[in-house]
């Protein structure tokens, strides 16, 4: 029996890539050839460097097409690629998409993936410039950031000194809490101005984007500087309606906001004399909270209760 | 009972990344900062654009490790990714990879896919400069290969016009009879001298790489250019003794050498007036044979048996 729901398989791989061509809008002036050639270019202005970042979805393991949209899905596989490219200082270029998927997922899934990502690209004027499809046995999709960033204006993980203080944009622990909820129908947004706007102003001595969660990332962060960090749980930003919501899912709020991941906020470090929270948000036009202060070794966290810290602190 | 070959899972993701990091020697003075932050960054000269082709490789479709080792499928991995930036004219940057795989992969294999595609890249001065790795229960492995190219030295799919001479690098069918025979050792290697070597002399009207296959990429490019073409069958080029290759494994050698794809040479057009086969091969250091006409419609290719051309020539 002949099944009435269109599949990959029944368009081909050439006939899924044309109808995702047809997605690619374009948007921002930064690209010189986008889909249809062996490779995509895009234009940098001089002193620029390019930057790029590679990130994986694997459906089952990093997204459930039961528990969220193929729209959804593919805006989350962009927003973690977008992200890395805020947490440099970058402005977005362009978009690779790379899918792997069996002959018979339904050619409307594929398509949502790539309308999600398309779409949350946009937002960023970032267009998909090229892509490939694949059969697998499992569906995937990776996607490939490119961005610029001026050489002189760089945000990286390694530079934060002791004494710095600890920052992060917006608030943690929502996308941790909608995916404990079995409900992702929205996604964290990059933070690609924020991320300019740091970059620009030298604001910050070291950045990253919170995609592990708060405590790994500080950790990376930490690792690539060489230095340690006192944390204080009670600063760390929350969504309104946070602690009741984890109470009615029987969640603790510590562990969803300083380990949930997938905020896409940015961590930074910034000089202990400099602007302050208050004056930094006003530079980057969104939320900054002070969370804690670099030392030079070690990671402590005060204010979570010691059994939710003990018990996910395992790094 | 554990086994005695360690797993990618014994290491987990950070292992493995760790130790891919460590292959990924540092070659080309192209990379401003590589593997460890967020993004890579790769530094452009003035006047070039940066140039982005991603690909993939699924286990068990794009390769098999009971055919072919690690390092080899490494390396076709590469050698795919690099042959679209030659395509283009572009000088290599760096490369990305995203491995998904299943926890129980040896660990020896997810090294020497790395190990094979880290030796292919440095051939032609291209560092692996990030990555990823995603838990999934299918192996794959998906690179993204950036470089740069003058803008006004693109090489295109777009540009052939009726009357040019169709022409293309090195010999092809030698990756096919490879395949055939069941034993792939060694990998084609990218054309990427010869594509800076077009682009940079303006000699190609219109360029792409013989990665699906000589016919079906003429029809690319035909079909980016708007034209037709004619194609003599017998002076496309074929490796050294592939005709006796062929009959000793009862395969038909035009159907590989037309169509049997992953050559990655280069097949190019150029003006019914320059220079000819001879001197551009002294031009590209490399041998160049002239194949066919560019028409103003359709597709012929004279010289090949019937049944064989009428069997595959399906589009």
């Amino acid at each position: 029996v002949a099944s009435a729901v269109r599949s990959v398989a029944d368009v081909g791989e050439f006939g899924l890539i044309e109808r995702v061509a047809r997605l690619a809008r374009r948007v921002g002036g930064g690209v010189a050839l986008g889909i249809g050639d062996d490779a995509a270019l895009l234009r940098l202005r001089a002193g620029e460097l390019a930057a790029v970042s590679t990130d994986a979805l694997v459906d089952g393991v990093h997204f459930r097409l039961d528990q969220e949209t193929p729209r959804v899905a593919g805006a989350r596989a962009a927003a973690a690629a977008l992200s890395d490219l805020a947490a440099m200082g970058a402005r977005p270029l362009g978009l690779t998409s790379a899918l792997t998927t069996p002959g018979e997922l339904p050619l409307e899934t594929a398509l949502g993936l790539h309308r999600g990502l398309v779409a949350l690209a946009a937002r960023h004027a970032c267009p998909l410039v090229g892509g490939n499809v694949a059969r697998s046995p499992t569906l995937s999709l990776t996607l490939t950031a490119v961005g610029a960033v001026g050489r002189d204006r760089v945000l990286r993980r390694a530079g934060a000194r002791p004494g710095d203080r600890i920052l992060v944009t917006g608030t943690l622990g929502g996308s941790a809490l909608a995916r404990a909820s079995g409900r992702v129908r929205r996604v964290a947004e990059p933070r690609l101005a924020a991320g300019r706007a740091l970059a620009g102003g030298r604001l910050a001595t070291a950045c990253i984007d919170v995609s592990d969660g708060l405590l790994a990332d500080l950790g990376h962060l930490c690792e690539a500087s060489g230095v340690g960090a006192e944390l204080d749980a009670t600063r760390v930003p929350r969504p309104r309606g946070f602690a009741a919501a984890c109470r009615r899912l029987g969640a603790d709020p510590d562990r969803l906001a300083l380990a949930g991941g997938e905020d896409y906020e940015l961590l930074f470090t910034a000089p202990a004399r400099g602007p302050d929270a208050e004056a930094l948000s006003q530079r980057l036009r969104t939320r900054v909270s002070e969370i804690g202060t670099v030392r030079e070794r070690g990671l402590r966290v005060r204010g979570a209760a010691p059994q939710g810290a003990l018990g996910w602190l395992h790094f």
